[in-house]
C-alpha cells in the first residue's frame, strides 16, 4: 500500500484527513463526517470528494483489514493529489482517496491533561479541519506524554481555551455546559456539534481559569466519545459521574450509516 | 517512485524538507541547509539525518532526473517514518529520507506581493522549519495568486511583519537593512541568515507601515536567491537597483559542496 512521492499530501500536507468510528458493519456519524471533509475541501480549494466514492472506500478498508465485525477506526485520506515543484497547485487538481482502517481505542477511559507550550493559530481557517498539516498537534501530545499525561491541552494565540490535541473540550459548571466557540481556533468536531446540538452548550470565548472552578472537565472525539479528564498538570480537576452518563448517552444514540 | 501509506509525513505532516539551489554539480549552501534540517529534526523530536546519506540521496536525485549539468530544485524530505493509527509516535522512530530533483526557478524576475489573510503562528516551533505541515503556505500562495500575485506576504498572529509564502522578507531604508526576528513567526531561512551576517542586517518588530516609508522590499529564498517587490496589494513599493545588487553580490558568493 503506497502512494507517490509528488503527491501534495506528502510533500506539503496539502489535504484531509476524518476518522470515523465502526462498530460492527456501521459507520457512526458518517453523514456528518462527509459532511465535515466536504467543508474542509471548499475551505481549502480542494475538489470535493464524492459520498459515493467515500462510502465504498470505508468498507472496503473495513474488509481488507479483517475488521468488519469489530470496533474499529476507519481514517479516510483526502489530498490534492500528485503536483509538480513548489506551492502552487496543478490546474486542474485530481484528488487522491484512500482508506484504512485499525482497531479503535477504548472508550470508557479518563484523560490526564496537560498544558501545551504551542498553541493553536485562530487566524488560519485549517484551525477548524482535521488537515494533513497536522505536527502541531503531534508536537503537543509528545510534550505531554513526556510530562506523564495521557492528552495535550491547547489555548489559541490570544491564550483562551481552545481543543485537545486530538480531541475537544467541554467543561460543565453545575447543570450549565461550555465549550470553546469555533472562531477560538478549534477544530469543528462532529461529537463537538451533535452534543452541542443536544446538551444545551454555551460556545464562549473563555481563560483556562475557568478549569479551575469548572465541576467537570470532558473530551469528545469520534473514537473515544466523552472522555473524563480527571487532572490538568498534575492537579485534580472536579468530577461529576451524572453529567458525564448524560453526555454518553447523547453520544451512543449518534446516527450510524 | 512510491512511499508508504503509513508514512506519518503523508498522515500527519510529520516531518521536514530542505529546498536546496543546485548549480551545475555544485550544491549552494548545501552544508547550512543540512545544519537547518539537523537543527529542525532536534526541534519536532525526529531522529537526525546523516549528512552522508543527505549527500549522497541529493547527489543521486540530480543525476537520475538528467539535471547534474543545469541549474536545479534538489529537495530532501525527512519523514518521521511510518507509524500506526493516532497522533502518538512509535518507539523507536525510523526517519525516512528521499530526494527528487526539478528544474529551477528564475532567479531575477520581480514579485508582486498581495498580503495575506492566513497569519503565522509564532507560538509554534514549526514556523521557524519547512515542516511538511505547510498548508497554510500552500493557502496564502493560492490567495495572492487569485489576487493576480506572484506571492504572499504573511503577518503573524500579533499583526506583525514575518515572511512571504515561500521566502523571507528584507526591507530598506536607504542604507539600513530590516528583517522580521525570527520570534515574529518566521522561517529561518538560509539565505536570510547569510544576509544578516553579511550585510548588517537590523532584526526587528515591525508593522506593515514600515513597507510604505521602504526605499525597497526584497524576498530571499534558496532558489530565487534576492529577488525585488515591486507591489503591495497592487501599490507600487520603492525600489532600489544599488541595493539589490549589493543583495545579490552576497547571496552570489554563497559556499558551495
Amino acid at each position: 500500500m503506497t502512494i507517490p512521492m509528488d503527491d501534495r499530501g506528502l510533500t506539503l500536507g496539502d489535504g484531509l484527513f476524518e476518522t470515523v468510528l465502526a462498530v460492527g458493519r456501521d459507520l457512526v456519524l458518517w453523514n456528518e463526517h462527509v459532511a465535515r471533509l466536504q467543508r474542509g475541501s471548499v475551505a481549502l480549494g480542494l475538489p470535493t470528494p464524492a459520498p459515493d466514492e467515500l462510502l465504498t472506500a470505508a468498507r472496503t478498508a473495513l474488509e481488507e483489514a479483517g475488521l468488519k465485525d469489530a470496533r474499529a477506526a476507519v481514517r479516510l485520506t483526502w489530498t490534492a493529489g500528485s503536483g509538480g515543484r513548489g506551492l502552487d497547485r496543478p490546474a486542474p487538481m485530481t484528488g487522491r482517496l484512500y482508506a484504512v482502517a485499525a482497531p479503535a481505542p477504548e472508550s470508557d477511559q479518563m484523560a490526564r491533561l496537560a498544558m501545551a507550550t504551542i498553541r493553536r493559530n485562530p487566524a488560519s481557517p485549517t484551525s477548524r479541519f482535521k488537515t494533513l498539516s497536522y505536527v502541531d498537534n503531534v508536537l503537543a501530545r509528545a510534550e505531554a506524554r513526556a510530562a506523564g499525561a495521557d492528552e495535550a491541552l491547547l489555548l489559541n494565540t490570544s491564550g483562551e481555551l481552545a481543543c485537545a490535541a486530538a480531541a475537544n473540550l467541554f467543561w460543565a459548571e453545575g447543570e450549565a455546559l461550555y465549550t470553546p466557540r469555533l472562531d477560538c481556533g478549534v477544530l469543528d468536531g462532529v461529537v463537538r456539534d451533535m452534543i452541542v446540538g443536544q446538551a444545551g452548550v454555551a460556545e464562549v470565548r473563555a481563560w483556562p481559569a475557568c478549569l479551575e472552578r469548572a465541576t467537570a472537565v470532558y473530551l469528545t472525539n469520534s473514537l473515544i466519545g466523552v472522555r473524563e479528564a480527571v487532572s490538568l498538570d498534575a492537579r485534580p480537576l472536579s468530577r461529576d459521574g451524572v453529567m458525564l452518563a448524560r453526555l454518553r448517552a447523547i453520544v451512543a444514540g449518534a446516527p450510524r450509516c
